[in-house]
């Protein structure tokens, strides 16, 4: 009847809780036990008028010590629940007053009724249906850069209207919510998952604490989304044509930060080292050059400071959140260090040469009115992205 | 024995705690106890051969009942413990195997023991040092607002160099990193304050929910605050000179709002309303319309964008703060309506009327050279705000 019992207290919903619950459990009964039965030999050596005297402050000391370390916010997290079997197994034990040859055939029994009923949950936890904790974790942090990549592609799509389909950006907008209070499940998780043996692709040693490291960057990306996320109220007037000025720069921004997390995440999904994200990262920090560059370029005349400065807001928060992109994907290209995942090259297409070199543009400086200009080829130009010819031919006007 | 155990087992730290586990405990044993006898009493009936069929599936259906019932959150959150003893006593009553007067006699005997025990703890942890989870819970949703309020007031000394100690600001700074993640334990407190009985200043139905609320909004002003610290970063260049165009605005939003939270947080700690932080939000808002006179009057011209929007964007956000800090004072109002909160009359004195109607400030005419000027009694205007002049003189030349 013990063992069923304890398979009554100890089964919980992942197997980390379940291992840590049975282990305490066993761990915790055990040293009990053993001090118990120790205790109750001293005292009777004593003789029977001390007896009593000595268990009380055996007792005493114990169970104020146990009672007082579960107060330690790390062994509280940890160890709390084979401090309470301590103490209770501890006072059964001691208070009892058995003999101590029944007391260990008792300590025998109940040890090995609840090595039974703790490993008959162990072995059903991890065999039948198992619900890892670890893998619970790595599926959260993963989907929770998910949720912040989708929020950008909503952004983009409500505030430069670039998304046909409203209903489409209205639900993306609505996930990193459950980001921002992500710590308490985060936390409880990486405790459980300590417990946890190998499993799926997660050996002993996993590094859960990176985990942790990456959910405080992630959630530090959410913050800046929440005050992003103000921007989107229609209340505030802004100046359309500033944004136009300044769409693309702010467009590519958002776009690449989003395609970067994406990528981080399928790459955790699949346990790859995420170096696809990385062009997306350069993509996003070209585009706060090419954002500087546009903002130079406006003329301030006949601008209404009132107007624009919403607009420059939601600029410079875009510019923190890429910041945060690239502090996100390097803790989780340390994770996949750390982890060994599997290393995946990126198969992005090397970088072409600029276009000067492939003679696409030519730059030359007429002699007669001493006006240097470029020539273009115009066939070869219409091979190339926009962007690229843009780029080279102003690096060369300036040279 | 059992008297000891259940003591060992109840106690918590605070008095909602234990109220929460003790019932718990006796309310599961109770009902258990109950439903083991009746379906002892029932399997009997049925003869021997059928005894245990009967008990078989009784158990069953209970167990997975209450097992599941476990995984619905709401139940989780208030009655998990309780859910369990239920499982266990019940098992313990049908499975045993005991003749039915046996089992009543034992019955009694366990709830007298549980009774005892459960009723020394009550007793205990309210009448001996009680940590009244409720209080606590009232004192960290007060000093959660109150460390807002430092950190604004350290924003503006570091930001606008208005503090001389660079070390006090420095520490006002910290506080409200806590505050990001303050949900999970302001809900497991608000769950243990509801079972505790009326203690301090509060009632037996005092609004607990309220402070989720007031906690939530508190939350969204931190984030907002998040935000804002990345800009105390000295690498971000901002244009001095632009900084000094709307400092005075932007201080006196930071600080009004600043005091306006404190306000809230000492009527909380007080137990009294909060109206004394009314008149800072009114400021506050009319600092919002000044920025706004601030930023039309700023001429464009020789200005760099670049530079500038650093700066436009610590207004904005001020601004966001500003309206969260009104929201907060909503909320807490609403509270003190609820609760019954001892009403004070702010001691604020009343507005005097413009300095035109007092005759400080005289409009003329010079019918010379059509030109149209104020006059101004100096000596008078010394006793005035620097601050209420301007205004009334610039509303004057403006009509």
């Amino acid at each position: 009847m013990w063992a069923v019992l304890t398979v009554v207290v100890v089964f919980e919903f992942t197997v980390g809780a379940t291992l840590s619950k049975s282990i305490n459990r066993g761990c915790a009964t055990l040293i009990a036990g053993a001090l118990g039965v120790g205790g109750h030999h001293l005292a009777t050596t004593v003789g029977e008028r001390g007896e009593a005297f000595v268990l009380g402050i055996l007792v005493f000391i114990l169970a104020a010590g146990a009672t007082f370390l579960r107060f330690v916010p790390k062994i509280k997290a940890r160890y709390d629940y084979g401090m309470v079997i301590f103490i209770l197994t501890f006072c059964l034990v001691t208070v009892s007053g058995y003999r101590v040859e029944e007391l260990v055939e008792l300590a025998h029994q109940r040890l090995s009724t609840i090595i039974i009923g703790a490993s008959t949950c162990m072995i059903i936890s991890i065999f039948v249906c198992p619900v890892w904790a670890g893998a619970d974790l790595h599926k959260l942090v993963a989907s929770n850069i998910e949720k912040l990549a989708n929020y950008l592609e909503g952004f983009e799509g409500e505030y430069f209207h670039s998304l046909k389909d409203k209903e489409k950006s209205k639900s993306l907008l609505q996930g990193y919510k459950s980001v921002l209070n992500s710590k308490a499940i985060e936390e409880s998780l990486t405790n459980f998952a300590r417990w946890e043996p190998g499993h799926g692709g997660f050996s002993l040693r996993h590094p859960w604490k990176q985990y942790m490291k990456i959910g405080v960057l992630v959630r530090e990306c959410a913050y800046k989304i929440e005050t992003l996320n103000t921007y989107l109220n229609p209340e505030i007037q802004a100046s359309l044509e500033f944004k136009c000025k300044i769409q693309e720069p702010c467009t590519k921004m958002s776009s690449e930060s989003n395609k970067a997390l994406k990528a981080i995440s399928s790459s955790m999904k699949t346990m790859t080292n995420p170096l696809a994200a990385k062009s997306h990262i350069e993509n996003s920090k070209t585009a706060i050059e090419e954002l500087k560059v546009a903002l130079e370029v406006i003329s301030l005349e006949d601008v209404e400071l009132l107007a624009i400065i919403p607009v420059a807001t939601v600029a410079a928060i875009l510019e923190e959140i890429t910041f945060s992109v690239e502090k996100i994907y390097d803790s989780v290209s340390e994770l996949s260090h750390l982890a060994h995942f599997k290393s995946v090259e990126p198969n992005v297409s090397p970088e072409k040469p600029p276009l000067l070199h492939r003679g696409i543009i030519k730059p030359v400086v007429d002699i007669d009115n001493n006006a240097p200009h470029v020539e273009i080829t115009i066939q070869d130009l219409c091979m190339e992205s926009p962007e690229k010819a843009r780029k080279d031919t102003l690096e060369i006007l300036q040279s």
